[in-house]
C-alpha cells in the first residue's frame, strides 16, 4: 500500500495543465485558466492525503498537515480564503489513509515547510517549480509510509508569479508575504496586455484589497526547504543526482527604455534617423562583453519595438537586461557598465535612454546551521550531496532574509531549463522524494 | 456652389477610422473592422458624386466616373462584387449635383486612374495612403466644378494591402492585379496570429478563391497617377508644395530566423549559451554600417523574440530588413553584407541563421513621356514642380511595370513618416488637389 517515493500519478496528473501544443513548453501564467486548473489540482492533492488546504492573502496556497492534537499555523483565521478545510477534516474524521491526522500530543514551535511554485516562464518546462511542490506532496506519502507524524506542523505551499512571467517581478509571493514588496507597489504591477494585479485577482476570485506582508503566517515557519531542479549542469559533472544549495547569486532585472522617433524606412536619411533599435543592439553587445569580462551573466531575452512595423523606424524599443554575478560588488559593476553602454550609444544616435531596476534579490548565502543539518540527514541515509552555489532565484531566496531556508537541487542533465527541453530522469526525481522526506523527518518529526 | 478644392469635410470624415486612442496613430489593417469601416466611408464618397463602384476580385476598390455614353472599362463584369451602382445611378438619374452622369459621346480607350491607398503601418499617420483617396475625389469636384468632364473612364482607386502592416507583403492588392503575385503566394500569407489571408478575406465578405490576375482591367487602364505625402523632407527644402516622382529605389523586406537555444539566463554559463539575440545585434550594427558605405538604406524595425521571456535566452529571434538602395548592384551588395554578417555572428554563437525575401520591388522609372506631359500641365496652371526619386514604394511603382504611371508628392514639412508625428500643412493639401485635378482634366478630359 506504501506508495513510491516518485509518484508518477500525481506528476502526471499535472502534466497537461497548461502545456502549448506546438512547442510543447508550458504557459502556466498567475490568475489565467492554466493557474486556475493548477489550483485545483493543488487543492485535490491536499485532500488526497487529508492536509488542511488555504489560500493566503497573496495568492500562495498553503496544505498543512497539523501535528497530532495541535491547532498549527495554518488554523484558520480572519481576512484568508480557506479551502478544502472541510474536506480535509472529513479524511481524518473517516481515519481514512492519507497523512492520518490521529490525535496525538501538541505541535511544536516552529511549522517546517516545503514547496516550490506552479507558474512558468512562457514555454517553460515541466520541472521548473512544479517538481518541488510535487515532490513535497511524494515525500508527505513517504513519510507516511514510514509511519512518521510530524511533532510541529508541517506545510506543502506553492508560491504564486515565482517566474514574474505575467506581472514582470519574480517571486511575488513571497516578496508580498515577507512585506519585501508592499502593497502599493505590487497594485502597480500589470500585464503585457495592461491588465492590473489587482484586476487579474480579482477574476481569480481573490481580493486584491488584501494583499500584503502576513507577519503572523511567515513568523511561525520555522524553517522551508524548497526542492527545485537543477538549472545547470553541475550535478552532472559531478555524477550527482542530489545537491544541496550553499547560495544564490544577487541578481536583477532592468527595464531599459529607448526612445527615438517613428520615421518611414524608405525616405528617412541614415543621418536623420534617431533610431532606437540601433543603442539597443549595442548595449546587448556590450552586455555581453562586461559579463564575460567581469565573471558574471547578462542577458536580454526581451525586447519589444514600438511600433513594430517592418517598414517603420521604431519610436521606441523596451528591452529587459537580466544581470547575475557572484557579488553585489561584480553585480554593480556589471549593470553601471551596460547602462554605461546603452548611455553613450543612444547619444551617438540621438536616442533618449532611461532605466529603472524591476526586481532585484541581493545575494542569498543560506542558513549555515540549516544546511549541515540537511546534509547531515542526507549522508544519514547514505546520499552524498554535495553543496553548491546558483545563479537562479527562487522563493527559498526571498524567504532566507526571513527565516532559516534550505534547498534541495535535483540533477538535470543537459542543464537546459526555461524551455520544453528541460529535464530530469524519473530515477533522479525518485532520489529528489527519497532526499526531501530525509530532510523533513529529521526537522518535523523529531 | 463648388467645394473647395481641399475637401475638409471629407478628409475629415475619414480621421476618425482606426485611430488609436493612445498613440494618436492609425491601425487601418486590411480586412479588420478599420478596413471594414474604410471601405464604407470609400463606397459613401463615389455614391456623394454619382461614382460607379466596384470591388475588385483582389480586395481593391474602385470609383469609375464613366465618359458620357460610354460602358469604359469598370462596367459590370462577371466574378466581382458591385457596390453602390444602384444608389450611382441613382443619382445620376436625379441628374442631382455630384459628377453628373449626363448623356453624351462615348468614352474612348485608356482611362485614367487615380488614387492610393487606405490602411495605414501600425500606429502610421493620417495622410501616408489616404491624401491620395481624398484628393482624387476632391478632384473630380474640381472638374466637377470646372464644367469638364471626362472623355475616357476616370477612375479612384484605393489599393489594399499598400503596406504589408497585416500579411507581410506591401502592395498585395496592385500585386495580385497586375499578376505580380500569383493566388498561390498570396493564399499562404499569414498575418502575426496565424490568420491566412483566404480566411481574413472570408471574413470580410470576399471570396478568397477568386483572387488573382485581372488583366483585362489592368489592360484597360491607360496611365496611373498617385498623389502621396511626400516621406522625406526633400519638397520642403526645395520651398515647394508639389512635385513629381522621377523613379523609386529598388527595395525589399529580408526575413532574417537566428535559432538558437532556450536556456535559463541565471544558470547557463556564457560558453554553453547558444543566444540568438547576439548575432542579431551584430547583424542590426551591420546593416547600419554596410547602408551607410553605400549610401544606402537599411532599417529593422520589427523584431519577435521567442519565447520572449525576460530571464530566459530566447530559443529564436525572428527579424526583418528593410533595405533599399539607389540601384540593384548597390541593393544586391548592401543585402548580401548584411547577410554574411549574419552568418558569420550567428557562427560565432552556435546559432544557425536562414533568411528569405519576403517582398521586393526592382528599381522603378515612371514613364518619362507621362512625366513630362504632368509637368507640362502644373506648369499650364502655375504650378512649379520639382522632379525628384524617393525610396518609398507605391502602387504606382508595381502598376508602373504594366502601364505608364506618375506621381504627385504633397510636402511633408518634417519628413516623418509612418509616424503619428507625420503631416501635411492644409495649404499644401489643396495645391496638391489643383496639381491633381489639372493632370487630369489633361489626361483625361481632353
Amino acid at each position: 500500500m506504501r506508495p513510491a517515493p516518485w509518484n508518477l500519478p500525481l506528476w502526471q496528473s499535472l502534466l497537461p495543465v497548461g502545456r502549448e501544443e506546438q512547442t510543447g513548453g508550458y504557459r502556466r501564467f498567475s490568475y489565467t485558466k492554466a493557474d486556475a486548473d493548477c489550483r485545483v489540482w493543488f487543492l485535490a492533492a491536499a485532500a488526497e492525503r487529508g492536509l488542511r488546504a488555504e489560500t493566503d492573502r497573496n495568492g500562495n496556497m498553503w496544505a498543512w498537515w497539523d501535528p497530532p492534537g495541535g491547532s498549527g499555523p495554518g488554523g484558520p483565521r480572519s481576512g484568508r480564503t480557506r479551502e478544502g478545510v472541510g474536506r480535509a477534516a472529513d479524511d481524518a474524521g473517516q481515519g481514512g489513509g492519507g497523512a492520518g491526522l490521529a490525535a496525538g500530543d501538541a505541535g511544536r514551535a516552529g511549522a517546517i515547510v516545503t514547496g516550490s511554485h506552479l507558474d512558468s516562464v512562457p514555454d517553460g518546462g515541466a520541472f521548473d517549480g512544479p517538481l518541488g511542490v510535487v515532490s513535497a506532496f511524494a515525500a508527505v506519502d513517504v513519510l507516511v509510509g514510514q509511519g512518521l507524524a510530524p511533532v510541529r506542523p508541517l506545510g506543502v505551499a506553492a508560491f504564486v508569479e515565482e517566474e514574474g512571467a505575467r506581472f514582470g517581478l519574480a517571486c511575488l509571493g513571497s516578496r508580498l508575504l515577507t512585506g519585501v514588496v508592499t502593497p502599493q507597489d505590487a497594485a502597480r504591477l500589470t500585464d503585457a496586455g495592461g491588465v492590473g494585479l489587482p484586476e487579474a485577482m480579482a477574476a481569480a476570485g481573490l481580493d486584491p484589497g488584501a494583499i500584503g506582508a502576513e507577519p503572523d503566517l511567515a513568523g511561525r515557519i520555522g524553517a522551508f526547504v524548497e526542492l527545485h531542479v537543477e538549472q545547470g549542469s553541475a550535478l552532472a559533472g559531478m555524477g550527482a543526482a542530489v545537491g544541496v544549495a550553499e547560495s544564490i547569486w544577487p541578481h536583477g532585472r532592468w527595464r531599459i527604455d529607448f526612445a527615438g522617433r517613428a520615421d518611414h524606412a524608405g525616405t528617412t536619411r541614415l543621418a536623420d534617423r534617431r533610431d532606437p533599435m540601433l543603442p539597443y543592439a549595442a548595449t546587448v553587445l556590450a552586455a555581453r562583453k562586461a559579463a564575460a569580462a567581469l565573471g558574471a551573466l547578462a542577458t536580454f531575452g526581451k525586447v519589444v519595438p514600438e511600433p513594430g512595423g517592418s517598414n517603420a523606424i521604431c519610436a521606441s524599443v523596451h528591452a529587459w537586461l537580466d544581470a547575475r554575478a557572484p557579488s553585489q560588488q561584480v553585480l554593480d559593476d556589471l549593470v553601471g557598465s551596460v547602462l554605461d553602454a546603452a548611455g553613450r550609444s543612444a547619444a551617438e544616435h540621438g536616442v533618449s535612454v532611461t532605466s529603472r531596476c524591476e526586481s532585484f534579490t541581493p545575494v542569498v548565502d543560506f542558513d549555515r546551521v540549516l544546511r549541515d543539518r540537511v546534509v547531515a540527514a542526507l549522508a544519514a541515509v547514505g546520499i552524498a550531496a554535495p553543496v553548491l552555489p546558483t545563479g537562479a532565484g527562487h522563493d527559498a531566496g526571498v524567504l532566507a532574509a526571513r527565516l532559516p531556508t534550505a534547498m534541495l537541487f535535483v540533477r538535470n542533465p543537459t542543464g537546459v531549463s526555461h524551455s520544453p527541453a528541460e529535464h530530469a530522469e524519473a530515477a533522479d526525481c525518485e532520489a529528489g522524494v527519497v532526499a526531501l522526506a530525509a530532510v523533513l523527518a529529521e526537522l518535523a518529526c523529531r
